[in-house]
This record gives structure tokens, sequence and C-alpha cells, in this order.
């Protein structure tokens, strides 16, 4: 809770919030004209750039009685730096628009630019925030649009897997939905209800799956490696490594057969859980695996199809209206 | 309202709205790589690009009571290519993130992407829409990005206005605001609150003022025209001439002299409605102003001061938490 003298939104004007969230801001290193004026300006030496978008919303994406405004800040890079990865570009900017209540707290806000600034530091080094807009909303929502370089290289799509090809993988996988999962077991208080308290206890035992879900560290750099190594289709891991497979099999017209003693102890939620924001590759069979990448199982001539020990896998998955439950924690 | 059995977001997975979406939305000329993968690529042969973004949240941005499905699409494409535009580059593309509440009517969706498309096609032909992002939130949401192509010149920022500068204007002047004060005063019934039929009523006699507030048409193509003639700062005017031509001011360290007589027939209109998207620009003294643009007066040496036919002028304007009264309409 704010402290009773803490200012909200509602007591600064924009431009004073801007002037308290701009010097937090981490700098991008392809930056040639930065906030302040009608756009931002960006070098793009390659002549060509990579973009994608995510927003996340309070209630169906996260609860702030579970995560923490770094958390946000943290997990909205995370996340779309790794989708800028998967195409095997290196990420060089984002823009951010945070619509947020007037009753915010300057605190959550500046927590939300810390987040943004120590995920791009610690995930992409030399990747920064460029621009952004502030707005009011009864629901916290950022939305972010995230920049990569491809540095001369062809992007790594999802539809360039061919049968024979080794699928490896990098991050983890599963953590981030134990993670949501023992939150949603043990971070509601008696009625159910979303509790701060509860979700600090349960970070205190789990730690490793609790950050796995609200502050992912998922392996960027690992993106621009895999296109040097070969990758022949890659794809960033946000719902599910089958569903995801499944994505990546559809677009290549081939299948992929999982091994599951390569799933570690629990293959099922390896194959289920989503939000991990690991890469899954395919790359040519006499290819070498860069580090960090582990072989998972082979891409398969059953096109669309997700095979697990040569056998059938059939699961369902997230899905941003079915899986809301309307709640607001 | 929906036919009975139209149906909404909640009847549909992710998948199924977008494979209804993406046929709608306009394609960008510099698309190399559009929907269906991880991010976008696309073409940069300038070697730098133009970003903007904003977001429109109902209730503080738009009232659905007035606001149509397309006219919300219109006016997030029209007032993002304006800022583009404001720093003498073409729109090339805009990635777009919406987000609704499930039991929203799939056609709301729809409009809001034909709503894009003829804004684009209206507005910055050749410029398209290369991804998005679909989520669940109370309030219906959209967040756009947009890019655009500074074709090798520099940018025109708001720091480069000289004293003895021609300070002119291209588009409509205080329209947007008196629309919006006509939408508050006779587009609600007699609770106060908005109606539907009332702002219909309205539409049909004072539609050029309402139309100028729900789906603006500011002079993008200018924006590019003015950077060739020579303009030394340009900005898009967003919260109304005074505010913006101080920002100018400060900016450049000029001041500013409106001449009342270039105003109109009500120039306190023209100096404090906001929303209309203009292009307000200065240019050396011996420039010929291009086609489209208007003298409104010249830059003085008071630094951050704006004049009305040489005295001062005050004047209040939009905040997003100031301006807020909370009602979603």
């Amino acid at each position: 809770m704010p402290a009773p003298a803490e200012k909200t939104l509602a007591d600064l004007t924009e431009g004073e919030v801007l002037a308290q969230i701009f010097p937090r801001l981490p700098h991008a290193d392809t930056e040639l004209l930065g906030p302040g004026d009608d756009a931002a300006v960006l070098s793009a030496a390659d002549g060509r750039f990579v973009v994608t978008c995510d927003m996340m919303v309070q209630g169906p994406d996260f609860r702030l009685a579970w995560s923490t405004p770094h958390n946000l800040g943290w997990k909205a890079a995370a996340t779309n730096l790794s989708d800028v990865a998967a195409m095997g570009a290196r990420p060089t900017a984002l823009v951010v628009a945070i619509a947020a209540p007037p009753s915010t707290p300057i605190s959550v806000i500046l927590g939300i630019a810390d987040g943004l600034r120590d995920g791009c530091a610690a995930l992409a080094p030399g990747c920064g925030v460029v621009g952004g807009d502030l707005s009011a909303s009864d629901a916290l929502t950022l939305s972010i649009t995230a920049f990569g370089d491809l540095e001369g290289r062809p992007p790594v799509l999802r539809s360039g897997a061919s049968v024979g090809d080794v699928v490896a993988h990098a991050g983890r996988l599963g953590d981030a939905g134990i993670g949501l999962g023992l939150l949603f077991r043990h971070g509601v208080d008696s009625d159910g209800v979303p509790s701060s308290v509860h979700a600090d206890a349960l970070k205190a035992q789990q730690r490793q799956f609790v950050d796995a879900q609200l502050a992912p560290e998922p392996p960027i750099h690992l993106g621009p490696v895999a296109a040097l190594a070969g990758a022949t289709a890659m794809l960033d891991v946000s719902d599910g490594l089958a569903i995801d497979a499944g994505r990546l099999a559809r677009a290549s017209r081939v299948g992929v057969n999982f091994d599951s003693a390569a799933l570690g102890a629990r293959p099922e939620l390896a194959l289920g859980g989503g939000e991990d924001h690991g890469l899954l590759a395919t790359f040519p069979p006499d290819a070498a695996l860069p580090a960090g990448f582990r072989r998972l199982g082979e891409v398969t001539d059953q096109a669309g199809v997700v095979l697990v020990d040569g056998r059938p896998h059939t699961q369902g998955g997230w899905d941003p209206y079915l899986g809301w439950d309307g709640a607001v924690g």
C-alpha cells in the first residue's frame, strides 16, 4: 500500500509524471532521437527492422496482489524481447504505452519503469525505451512494441523446418506454468481471492517457479546465436511447448516428435506449461547445436502432427478470452 | 446493439478472431513479412525509421455511445499518422494492440479493422497494418504504434524555429474541440449520460464538427511536403494551438506571436480546441509556404512565450488524468 502522503497520477500532470519516468528508462544504442518530440527516430543500418507487440492487462494477464510493479515492467520487456529473439534478431528498442487508474501511486509507474530498465539490461543489453504514452483507464494496461536488428541475416521463420531436422529448445520448460498453478492454489486467501501476503509466503518457499512466472529470464541472446548456427525455424514458446510445436509444424508442413526422456521428470508439465518464453528451434541434422540449446526430438513427415515418443499428443491451451475468469486481483 | 445471434469474442478463439481480422487490414508497401510469425519485418531503406505510439481507452478517450467502431479505427490511425507526419516523415506501417471485454460483438472488432483500413487508405496510402495483439480487458483499449520513412531527410523537430520565421498551420483549427463540446452538451440524455440516439441527431445537424472530433482528417501528406519546403520546426496540434505552440516555443527557445485575424471568426476556439491534429510548422521568412499551409504569425525572441496580437495568451488544456470524469459511456 502507498504511504499516505504518496502522490498518485491524479495529483500530477502528464508532464510531471514523464519527467520522473524518463531518467529511469534505459537508453537504446540505436536511438537517434529519443522521447520528447512527436516521434522517436531509430537507426536501422540493416535496411530492415523487426517489430512485434504485446499487451498485458490487469486481470487476464496479471494480478497486482502477485506481481510487483518491477515484475510487470520486467515481464513486459522479457515477453516482447523474446518475440524479437525468435526471429533471430537482436532486440534494439521498445516503445511503451501505459494506461492506469488516476488513483495509481506514482511509485507503481516508476517501479514499472525500473523493471523495464532492469529487464532490458539483464536480457538484452543495449536495448532501450525510446518512446511511450500515458493514459487513464480503470485497468492497469501495458502495451509494448519491440524492435530488432537482423544484422544482415534472413529472419528465422516458423515455416522453415524440414523432415529430419533436430528439434531443440533453449530456456526453461514448464516452470512458469508450475509457478502460475502454485499462485492460483496458494497465493490466495481462504475466499480464493489473490493475496499479496499469501503470495509472499509462497515466494519464500518456491521462488524458482514463482519467479519463472512473474519475472521470466528467457534466453534472448540465443536468438541471434541460433540464427548464426543455421536454425531452419524458430519460435517463442509462449503458450506451451506442445501448442507452439504445433504452430511450427503447421507453418512448416511437417510434424514434430518429442522424446519424452528429454522433457525432464514431468513431461506433461514441460509440454503444457505456458509463458516460459524459451526458444523452440529446428536445426539441420548435421548442425552442431549451440550451447544453451538441448535436443528434444526430431522433425517428421506427418504434417501438422505433434507426437511424443511416436504417439499423438493433444491438450488444451491458453486463450485470452476463454482463459479469463473476469477477476481483477 | 448486436443482433441476438452475433458472436462475441468469448465465443471465438483468438485464432478465429484473427482469421477474420487479417483479410480486412491494409497492406503496407514496406512489409517484408506480415502478421503470423513472432514478429513482422519491415524495410527501412533510409537506414532509419520514425516511431510513435498512442493509446485510446474507452472512457477517457472515447465513448461507444458517440464513436462507431469505424470511427475508433479511423481516429486511432489518424492521430498516430499525424505524429509521424509531424516529423516530416511518410507513414509506412502500424501495429495495433486491442484489448476488449469478452462480451464484445465481433462486429465491433471488425469495424475497428475497417476504420484502420479506410483511415490509412484515405490519409496515408501505402501505409498498412503489419502486426498486432488481442487481449481481454474490461475497458476497450486500442494501442497503436506507427512507423515512418524520412526518405533521406533530417527529421523536423520542435526545436528548430528561429526568430523571424513564419508560423504556419495546415488542417482544421478548433473544429474537433467544438465537436467535443457539442457532444458533451447535446449527445447526452436528460440525465447527462452519453446517448447514441442524441449523438445521431446531433451528427445530422452538425456533421462537420462532430466528424472533426470522431473521425478527423489531418493533412498527413503535408508533413513531408513541409519538410521539403524547408520547415524549421513542426509538431502535431493535439492539445490545442496555444498549448502546442508553447511546446514549440520552449523547445526552440523562441516565442510565437499569432495574428488573431488569421485565426478565423472565433480565435479563442482556434487557440484552445484540441484534437484537430493539424500541423503547426515554422518556415524561414523567405520560404514560399507550401499549398495547404496558412500563415498564422511569426517567431519572436521572447523565449517560451505565446502571444496573440502581441499580448500574452494563457489558458488551460487537456491532461489525461485531470480531464477524465471517470465515466465510461
